[in-house]
């Protein structure tokens, strides 16, 4: 009997629910002090701008002043836009969540019926099956834990991105107003409204898994093999719900996208985001379906799948055994030490400093992954101090390696470096401060084609230090501790979540807040200030899917051994046929599911781009200015298309890991598991770098700000046009296919573990019966 | 003691030779006939067309006559294009040859020394490596005659290029000449042509390595597991050459054939192969030494490198314990099968039926691949009947497994029919007959964006059922006898490589003969035949990308399990940090080589852009067609680029697998081959039927058969100039990076067993002294 962790279990208890309120706190003043901007037109409202009042009040913005800061139909004219972005966004979640619900409803079903079937729905306790001397209880009880806690992951996910959209729906006026003031008020309120969504998403996934655990904890008692093992459906939840809210808003944000730049920008010659073109309205709404829902619900997706992942390992090893709750909970309490952190960390970019001119916002976003890294580093120590016994077993695949607390706090802290070098990675690769990009946009003198070549070699050619950077984590964190050092590590990556989300959701809302601007008929100097903040966005945008797809990384990995664990399979060789063509399947997976999904943007693009044809060529005074276009029908056409289209890649997401587990067996299912985590990582690396880098690529020649850059533009110049055909291109691979293949890739894993003990009994039909 | 197989040790001596002679002779007689089209200006002399007298001769070219067939200034002109295309080609391949000499020596030297080191230099003779009862020669004299081997390999290679290259470029012009006659006559031509080089290339591969088994028989003599462990170096030296071809080659063509591009048809609107355009003959040449000679090396490496699996596998199986010759050279006596079917085959094209039309062209290659598929699938049975003892045992990582003749009779057939079925779906997605390229067409209505975005998508489609298709082989095979099945597997679908190869190559040629009409100012007619023999050619050329891609996959596998046997090693266990981390490098690797390579042809295809662009600004009466432009300096840019840029992607697979088994070790290096090979055939086929698919959109928009192509035409119209920029954008994808990411995953596993020896002894130091 290994001695238990310093710090006792009764503190355990409190700190965490402490840290998640305090969390919550944290995010409902950002969310008072966003509010403090007012979208009315009473005059002297729209003054208070930040969180200080001394500092960035009232009292200075009139230095500043030129834009008309207190033109009242401006005010209006905003406030009336995001009414119209806001009504869409929810108008079309409901719709998404309506049809989503039914899936849901019926899947939580299956789970119930097939992991009862495992022991024919017995009722009986039985012994466990990693200590068969105990009694666990049965796989029907297992089951129907596992249905509820699913739907517990499923609505938190769906809360988490319906609330970030409110608050960026909330935020993207006022951003627009603040930009009036100057470059560094809109950054502010663009953050804090960012900060908003990343602390309350972090802070209520951490609470609602807690409150689970312990309410679980009720009826399984000592069984806490069965209580972890219910508690994987919460991930499952987590993760299904994001899949349709990052296929469904990816597709309805870029098929607006894409209808509206083809028409707009390429044919009719007019400003993006311009108030004529009938889809612009269905672009600034599916900017908050899309990428920040449907990005909300990845992200706690991942989070919630990689703390389940730790806890079903820790749960049949020593911690496990030993009924060392502290222990057991190190996974929560590493989230909540990054909820702390994260805390001060956005102290930094709203109060301790001030953003004055443009070029200062990168090295602000940048400084908060610094900052949130190092501070979080000391804080990962403290908690495996204190958290952890000195020395402890953690179970690998049939047999229990001896693990001391250094290790594991080596293991949490290779993977949040390792989600900073991907950072900088990314950063370098689609931020057009750097070469990268400045060569994608020369390649545009010659053209759209050697655009597109260089763009697509830039994007594989970004893949290769975070492939190390992930494979060096994985090498580091099983050699130490198994796949339980994997899913700590993937937790490590996570455990700035608050501030990855918060730069990550400051990108569409500045994006939407540059919309505004042009729709309200702001000066070209608002127009301006608002680009930068969204330059510097995509490049955060960017960012944050390298996290999201290094930490899904390792979290696949990580469920992947628990599945094989709970499979009871020991080895997963790859020179035995049943694995190899599972490699090989698995690896095409996400090809056959980006297949369908720029198929999808694309056709819903082209009824896109017919449907704002028809408008500019049947009504009257559009393209003057006069008459005012029908967005609504834009609106349905996007609307529509993404409920239809999110239900084939669904479905094969859904499916594949029931068909090949029920028809093919264990060793199959696992096969296809590592093609596919394999395979998936490099393409949704290469396609958000390919796009963000020809996002910012475009960006670059529009801003003219180096010598090089003017000799490319202005805006319509052909090197531009090169570069718009480039974005247009770009937009499904960075925003539908390349963010939905991390959650393809957790979700098969996830699934496979949720189901492990069914196919484990019933599965591989076909070879037993062949 | 298994009963021997039925044919005789004499026999199999005398008929592999003999079917290899009778390929030789067959396609020196094809070069015959070809040779009757004269290309001199002497009167009637280029009038006998076809082998045939009296049925495509002279008799019956009168009726079709109408576009001077006896005009003599155009015979001249069309002699000095074609005499300047293979004057550059020539030049080009011999400098290509030089560099690549160098590093053969260099690397020639490197397997001496290293395999030379495991046992250190010692010349004494020491107990097998499988049958320790038995003595077996020195490290050393393996080390010898594998580098024997190895420049053996490397010298068949570069003369299956060259001597392919040689007969394109002699083809090429008499193909256009013909096409005055009908567009059955230059179909015959430029079928035969391919023809030459297809039975050349595998007679001549067959006819090396069994004089080389041979000769080294009289040092090994009954030590076979030595014998057949030299002779993998024969398929070493076939891929490395076949990785400079292709990539030398590959950048080469694309520089130019890009360049040209961007430059003649968007900025100056002149048509593809026009005179005036400088890089129009570089251009040409690199049709030739990209798509025949790096094409012909590359099936060469594949055709080769599968016998070697397969022969290394079975000396440690029974075939090699008893010394039953001819069951060994089962793999050698498929592929004499192959030819005499192949020759019976292209019988159907050439003599038995004509081409009248030419929407019979597609049907009449697509049933060179149905016909000689079902008479191969009789020619196994019987080879498989007569050269196989009735049961046999194979080496299956560490046990003996008992086998069948008919279940390695079926294990050759699931190769080669899954080679038809690739090469189907292949068409399906390339020809413009079918929906997906039609699609693809339509899509450009609305820009040169949605043009990528469904050709992308339609590349990440068409990967599904290859990959099923090879799934179920490696399946099949690998259950019935391990990884001998999968060899033979390989083999079985390459063992039709003479009939692959002649409709492979009869593309390029078909390219050259529209390009020579276009550059000799041959009517408009005879430019829409050549054009109806081009379009049919590219999907016959996406066909030979899918069969090089697909028994690329199985060689590789059937090496890497070779490689696992000689390493030492039983288990490739993907839950093991070595491995899983090999793995996700591995899978990297395509996309780190593909970044090299497009980069490559966008940085080279812009120095031709701007040179191109120099000769029309500063040559007057250049684009009046009365000055001529500077060919040769576009022909220089192309050859140093593709010299200086085919360095790097070379050393990148060259030595990932040394470096990795150095410093890594064997698991890790298992778990990159793995990696590689499952995440590049995915890449591979993905990028050629893009690649493939916007070529034919383009075609099919400039065709105008159908009203639906009509509406979208004609030549110069916003859709067709979305089409080119796609066309332009699948340039490096299919000719560059696609087809050399199979030579990537077959050499790095070749490479891999050559060096097993020396990485089992003196491997992974990393991991030793850590």
């Amino acid at each position: 009997m290994v001695a238990p962790a310093l710090l006792p279990e009764l503190w355990t208890e409190i700190l965490v629910p402490i840290c998640a309120v305090i969390g919550i706190a944290f995010s409902l003043f950002q969310w008072y002090v966003v509010s403090r901007v007012k979208l009315t037109t009473d005059l002297g409202a729209s003054s208070s701008g930040g969180a200080n009042n001394g500092k960035n009040g009232y009292g200075d913005y009139l230095i500043e002043e030129e834009e008309g800061v207190n033109d009242q139909s401006v005010v209006a004219k905003c406030a009336e836009i995001q009414t119209a972005i806001s009504e869409g966004a929810t108008s079309f979640l409901f719709t998404e969540y309506k049809y989503v619900g039914v899936f849901m409803i019926f899947f939580a079903a299956v789970i119930f019926v097939f992991l009862g079937s495992v022991e024919g729905f017995s009722t009986d306790n039985k012994p466990c099956t990693y200590d068969i001397t105990r009694t666990c209880k049965p796989a029907l009880a297992t089951a129907g834990f596992s249905t509820i806690a699913f739907v517990l992951g499923a609505v938190t996910s769906v809360l988490s991105g319906f609330l970030g959209m409110k608050i960026a729906t909330y935020a993207n006026a006022r951003t627009t107003l603040e930009a009036r003031k100057g470059v560094g008020k809109a950054f502010i309120v663009a953050f804090r409204s960012g900060a908003v969504m990343g602390f309350l998403l972090a802070a209520s996934g951490l609470l609602v898994l807690y409150i689970t655990i312990n309410v679980f904890k009720i009826y399984y008692g000592d069984d806490w093999e069965g209580l972890f093992e219910a508690i994987t459906g919460y991930g499952l939840g987590g993760s299904s719900m994001a899949l349709f809210g990052r296929v469904g808003g990816g597709i309805y944000t870029k098929a607006a996208d894409v209808g509206a730049d083809l028409v707009g920008k390429i044919e009719r010659n007019i400003p993006e985001d311009d108030p004529r073109n009938p889809a612009v309205i269905a672009d600034n709404v599916g900017d908050n379906v899309g990428d920040i829902a449907g990005m909300g619900s990845d992200l706690f997706g991942s989070y919630a799948e990689a703390s389940c992942a730790a806890l079903v390992v820790a749960s049949i090893s020593s911690f496990g055994i030993n009924h060392d709750f502290t222990a057991m909970c190190y996974p929560l309490l590493i989230s909540s030490m990054g909820i702390l952190v994260c805390l001060i960390t956005t102290l930094f970019a709203t109060d301790f400093f001030e953003i004055k001119v443009v070029k200062e916002i990168e090295p602000a976003l940048k400084n908060q992954l610094i900052i949130s890294t190092v501070i979080m580093t000391v804080g990962i120590a403290i908690v495996s101090w204190v958290g952890l016994p000195t020395s402890f077993t953690i179970f690998n695949f049939g047999t229990q390696k001896v693990v001391k607390n250094w290790q594991l706090f080596l293991c949490v802290c290779v993977g949040l470096w390792a989600g900073l070098i991907i950072g900088f990675v990314t950063e370098y690769y689609t931020s057009n401060a750097y070469s990268p990009v400045q060569d994608v946009a020369d390649s545009c003198r010659t053209g759209a084609a050697t655009n597109v070549i260089f763009g697509l070699a830039l994007g594989y050619k970004s893949v290769i230090i975070p492939i190390f950077a992930i494979a060096i984590s994985i090498f580091v964190s099983f050699s130490f501790a198994a796949m339980y050092g994997v899913a700590v590590a993937a937790l490590g990556m996570l455990s700035t979540i608050a501030t990855g989300l918060a730069i990550d959701a400051y990108g569409p809302i500045s994006d939407n807040a540059g919309g505004i601007a042009e729709m309200a008929g702001m000066s070209h100097r608002i127009r301006e200030r608002t680009d930068a903040l969204d330059a510097a966005g995509n490049t955060t945008a960017a960012i944050g899917k390298g996290f999201a797809i290094g930490s899904a990384a390792l979290v696949s990995l990580a469920l992947f051994g628990a599945f094989v664990s709970r499979a009871g399979i020991h080895t997963v060789d790859v020179l035995t046929p049943k694995v190899i063509i599972g490699l090989l399947v698995g690896a095409m997976l996400p090809y056959w599911f980006s297949a369908m999904t720029m198929k999808s943007v694309g056709s819903a693009a082209l009824k896109m781009v017919e449907e704002v044809r028809r408008q500019f060529n049947t009504i009257p005074g559009l393209m003057e200015g006069t008459a005012k276009p029908d967005y609504a029908t834009c609106v349905k056409i996007s609307t529509d298309a993404s409920i239809k289209e999110m239900i084939p890649p669904g479905c094969l997401v859904m499916l594949t890991p029931l068909i090949v587990g029920f028809f093919f067996g264990v060793e199959t299912l696992s096969g296809v598991l590592a093609g596919s985590l394999v395979s998936g990582v490099q393409i949704a690396i290469s396609a958000s770098n390919t796009g963000g880098a020809w996002d910012n690529a475009k960006k670059y020649i529009e801003a003219g700000v180096s010598e090089h850059a003017k000799s490319l533009g202005p805006k319509g110049s052909e090197p531009h046009k090169a570069a718009v055909i480039g974005d247009t291109i770009g937009d499904p691979l960075k925003d539908t296919s390349g963010p939905s293949l991390n959650i393809l890739i957790k979700l098969m894993a996830v699934e496979s573990l949720v189901f492990a003990p069914f196919f484990a009994t019933h599965g591989g039909i076909l070879f037993k019966y062949l």
